[in-house]
């Protein structure tokens, strides 16, 4: 088989997506696919290669996810992240879990050294200090407290709501589709591999939404909603409104489209969102299994990066109408 | 429509099941049934009836939820209970909550009073306390602490493995059916209801696998995997191997079989286990889109019980042979 790897960095409104921001954003996403591809070309594991990309993605700050999350509404960052490998539905997520450098590493172990398969909070984070996992001391970074503060003002003026979660609750609106952040409120990276064996693998990670509740689990480290990998059906991970996603199963039911042969198995999954629940935001990549990439999202713009072991090399895009720009620098 | 409800206390090896025990446990069945078909009976929603039953089981002590809660490795009690509303695929979850008297009900508070549908840890319980939800001060049980320093024992003797993880991760058979507890290590309880309009509802709660690592989460509170309701395709609850259940998405499967009209779902359903991963325990009760409660599992015996808005009342059932037991006192 020949190998693939596809990612995204996230779907939304992408309002304030200036030529350079765009050229930081596109050298992200092609730096995290080469992360994966090296493995792949060197004949790699699926898995090691879309945790390579995620890994990449959470230390690069452009992302919503490791350095560059966001916080909740407490100010504090919280990271959910999973992976699953389709040779045999191995799955190891984490949720909840603050300082951690590289959630998707911590993921990972929950699949290969526990005998569970998701870890929260507390537990989780202890867990990854028995490893000896790095943990980060600039968390969070300058930028992202500045985003926060910004935030927090809004909510602080929303007199007439008694308690937190009542102003958390009244937030959505104001912090979504508007905000002057390239990364929307809903953002989540995600990275799905074939290998030359043809095996299957998808990772996620993310720090959820802006101001969310504390101990908030959105849709990515849970199975079937945000990231589902079975070799031989196929694979996908996906970003955008979770508690939407997760009410519909949105990754499950992609893959169950790759299975039966559709067209077009991304665009009907995000379409799912609208026909179930009248809205919703989101995107979706995944890989088929015969090894077609493919995605689909219905925001302003969704970061993608591409790679299918030719002479190409990576492509990268954002904008619906965007060819995939395979130039090394933009 | 005519009302339905069926509920289950848990699957496993019932290997010290006696006479005595059985009455009470039947007892415990019966009671938690009633508290949701009298208000069934009044007119009341699925979800009400679905929620007060599950009340019930965790204030009981006799069942793995609330009050009759499995310790985790570091002694703690460590809870995940979720609820979904077939109207609107509406969902409530927690988990790894430490203290709240009755979880379930906390799970309904974030489907209804947060933009979100799952908390995690210390976050979900600082919610709890916001709403001013009772907290036990009896956590854990005497009795279930007895049962801990058990198993304690039998951890601190494995001498050669590092770790707290490495001694959990091989404890999974020490603690397994084997053990001189009707509870087995992969309970959970949970009930689905059918109101007279046709509603469907589901709820379960549990306090997951005896010594599981802390943080760990089930399936229980993830959509798909333990539990799912769509009026119109049907509604499921799933007790077992939770590792196991949420890889293939249990009762997303039940329900998707109970939509297309299958004879067998929940039996179908169970046997997905074996044949997808050669092992796996557990069972699974639920209510088809036309009325009919259903239930299967392929542990030795499943505490389960029975409404279907007639004369007969509440039956109650264990082994696999039993006729539905319509006695008030068994």
């Amino acid at each position: 088989m020949k190998a693939t790897l596809i990612l995204h960095g996230g779907a939304g409104s992408m309002n304030n997506m200036t030529e350079a921001r765009a050229r930081r954003y596109r050298r992200g996403l092609r730096r995290a696919a080469e992360a994966g591809v090296v493995l792949l070309s060197a004949g790699g594991s699926a898995r090691e290669a879309a945790i390579a990309s995620v890994v990449a993605m959470e230390d690069s700050g452009v992302f919503n996810a490791g350095l560059g999350a966001c916080l909740n509404a407490a100010g504090d960052i919280e990271l959910d992240a999973a992976v699953m490998d389709g040779r045999d539905r191995g799955f190891g997520g984490i949720a909840g879990v603050r300082g951690v450098k590289n959630p998707i590493e911590l993921a990972e172990h929950v699949m290969l050294d526990t005998e569970h398969c998701l870890l929260g909070g507390a537990g989780a984070a202890d867990f990854a200090r028995e490893l000896g996992l790095p943990f980060r001391s600039n968390y969070p970074s300058e930028a992202r407290l500045a985003d926060w503060r910004d935030k927090k003002r809004t909510l602080d003026s929303m007199v007439g709501l008694d308690s937190l979660s009542e102003r958390v609750a009244s937030l959505g609106g104001a912090l979504g589709e508007d905000e002057a952040d390239p990364v929307g409120r809903g953002d989540t990276v995600g990275c799905v591999a074939m290998d030359r064996d043809g095996n299957l693998a998808a990772a996620v990670s993310t720090g959820g939404i802006w101001m969310k509740q504390p101990g908030r689990i959105g849709d990515s480290p849970l199975p079937g909603a945000g990231i589902w990998a079975v070799n031989g059906e196929g694979a996908s991970v996906a970003t955008g409104t979770g508690e939407l996603i997760l009410r519909v199963l949105l990754c499950r039911e992609v893959v169950e489209r790759m299975k039966s042969g559709s067209d077009f198995p991304c665009q009907d999954g995000v379409d799912l969102l609208g026909s179930t629940f009248g809205e919703g935001s989101g995107g979706v990549v995944g890989i088929q299994p015969g090894g077609e990439p493919k995605f689909a999202f219905n925001t302003r713009g969704m970061g993608r990066a591409v790679w299918r072991d030719d002479d190409a090399g990576v492509g990268t895009a954002i904008w619906p109408e965007d060819d995939w720009d395979y130039q090394l620098e933009g």
